[in-house]
């Protein structure tokens, strides 16, 4: 029967299941977390032909309905699949390698990001803290606020790369421009910032003119492989997952060819603790095109261009905190959102930001900085204390 | 011409060439840092035959000579190479794995090992720190002295792995066991030691005896795939360059099954930025059996196994220091030590010693320092803070 082939591939989570007749099953042993109720029949089968997209879908459309507190439905399946007996290690790369072979040209990277990051800025602007990061923020300590904890983050980076007054800095990815803004006023850089999206970018140089900061922020609407300009220091803050693996020696290309022999590189990504393809629905859904890499996977960035990695920092759990306030601040907005797009949409967002947060939480997904300099470059840091001393704060 | 040829190859150095008859060749532009004569025809042949092994072997046994400081020969070397135009990655990372497919099995492990750790305890005592540390040392600032950046070191991997009193710990590779002792004896853990080398065994127990720690700390003169026991800590310092890829697996999957699901594990190894095969002269006279990893090669002993990379450091600026402190002291002793052996094996380890300053000074070798952690494990630090807070000191 469907409903026991669906939790028994998963592990046999602790959740209870009601069907459309009523009738409710449990296979687990111990107390239920959570109820997964089945409107119908189809949304049942849809998930046992594919867990995530049949999942992520009847979730969506509301034919799945979770009662009680999602995170917690999600950290017991992530927890339930973890323990299931270890897939082979071999195959799942193979998957991996297969599905990323679908490589982004330049126009299809300009529709997939256009897919996520045009939805519109109002959308984002919502639930975003005011700067409007959208990646991992780093909490100092627990208790720190997100919209600190994003500040936080920028001075992390700015300070890994040991930002000098005069460089010239070249950003690809840029999102809403936060951290482009926040080098030049502070680090006293010129930027260059790369972003595919036309949404992002117009917004970018709204927040720039209004910061006084237009010659010193240039935002260029065009994809990373354009890049040419020279620069000091190249750093890219969650643009490395959308890049797709086919492109990655790409990307170290451009990054060999724009860094000067001095010079420092930083690229902050979602990761993996091994080869893996990208979940189906999130791929189908949220964000096509894209490939979360192992550690092993990067390398095909750097080692063709003899990078020197000088630091990994590993930030997951920050990342699951991150997702878990966005998601805080996504639902007390979701009836303005339900206005705007439709009841699904909100459904698909809740699921994609909480499924973020419990896979960051259960060690499905990392968040790697990852520090470098050209082959040879002696121009590094001579231990990493100076990142935690106070006297060597923002610049 | 044979001189030509060879000075071409490795990228036009400002080395004057000396032959056997007085003739001298100067082929660079600017003012030569060094001479290199040759006492014979056969030395520049092999030299031309076989760059490194020739060099190595000519150098060695006194046929070819450096005149002025050997360093500073080696660093022009190094940096007329790195200028040469690019090789080709992968042909370099294919030539990488053929040389690294020969493996090392249990009794070839432990003839390597013997080649180079059973020299004598008495010829490491004359030159290495009075702990007798063989790996590189962590420099808190330039100015330190090596015997205090070896204990400097030793607490920085200890806190790296956070060592609870009372903590079960597997140290894979120890040496004469200075980290295995520190760590009994400064943060109260109980620690089983491997080592292959039977020299180097005998001295560490005689030195655990004297201080009073024969109960905390025990020895194994084993191979590291001969571990069984489960520990809360898993550490290996400076064996991972002897461990040849083909094995990496092999102790990916030792570690997978005596580490703890809230362990946590540190390997500190010579590295690369990119695959390349070990110098063919310290593969033949120095370390038989190595191969120094890209970290592309060594996410071979990770991903595996899902294990959750938490924090790389690259400390190679110190390991130039360290083999620059080692070849001083060295220097300092090698009339005994030519007693003890031959003038060709006090040159042979001069050049070791000085090339292996210059190649992590010059980038062709790396040091990583990586710690992780089981899949899913939240047992895991917040941030890197700790690691550089004056009150979080030995514990």
């Amino acid at each position: 029967m469907a409903a026991y082939w669906v939790m028994t591939f998963v592990g046999n989570p602790r959740i209870t299941v009601r069907l459309w007749d009523g009738n409710e099953f449990y296979f687990a042993d111990g107390t239920p977390v959570g109820l997964m109720e089945f409107h119908d029949r189809r949304a049942l089968l849809n998930l046992a032909l594919s867990q995530s997209v049949g999942f992520g879908d009847g979730y969506s459309n509301g034919r799945i309905e979770i009662h009680g507190d999602i995170l917690e439905f999600l950290r017991e399946i992530a927890r339930a699949i973890s323990s299931r007996p270890n897939q082979n290690y071999y195959a799942s790369k193979f998957l991996s390698m297969l599905r990323a072979i679908r490589g982004n040209t330049l126009s299809r990277s300009k529709n997939n990001v256009h897919h996520h990051y045009d939805l519109g800025n109002d959308f984002y602007e919502m639930w975003l803290d005011e700067r409007m990061v959208y990646t991992c923020a780093y909490y100092e300590d627990a208790n720190v606020a997100l919209a600190e904890a994003q500040v936080a983050k920028l001075d992390h980076v700015c300070r890994k790369l040991e930002l000098q007054p005069g460089q010239d800095v070249i950003e690809a990815g840029c999102g809403w421009g936060a951290l482009a803004m926040h080098m030049a006023e502070h680090y006293g850089v010129n930027v260059k910032a790369y972003n595919n999206s036309h949404e992002q970018v117009s917004l970018a140089r709204e927040k720039a003119a209004a910061r006084g900061l237009t010659g010193r922020v240039e935002f260029v609407e065009d994809d990373y492989r354009t890049i040419s300009d020279k620069c000091d220091v190249f750093v890219s803050v969650g643009m490395l997952e959308h890049v797709g693996l086919k492109n990655f020696h790409a990307l170290g290309k451009v990054i060999d060819s724009c860094l000067k022999p001095t010079g420092r590189g930083l690229i902050h990504s979602i990761g993996r603790s091994h080869p893996k393809p990208t979940d189906a629905w999130i791929s189908k859904r949220i964000f096509p095109g894209g490939h979360i890499p192992s550690l092993g996977e990067m390398s095909a960035v750097f080692e063709p261009h003899k990078f020197s990695i000088l630091d990994v920092e590993n930030l997951r759990l920050h990342y699951a905190k991150t997702c878990a306030e966005w998601l805080e601040n996504f639902d007390a907005v979701s009836e303005k959102v339900s206005a705007m797009y439709s009841e699904d949409f909100v459904r698909a967002w809740r699921l994609y930001l909480a499924g973020s947060s419990t896979a960051f939480e259960s060690g499905t997904l990392q968040l790697y900085q990852i520090v470098f300099a050209p082959h040879g470059s002696n121009n590094v840091p001579w231990t990493r204390k100076f990142l935690y001393s106070p006297e060597s704060a923002e610049g």
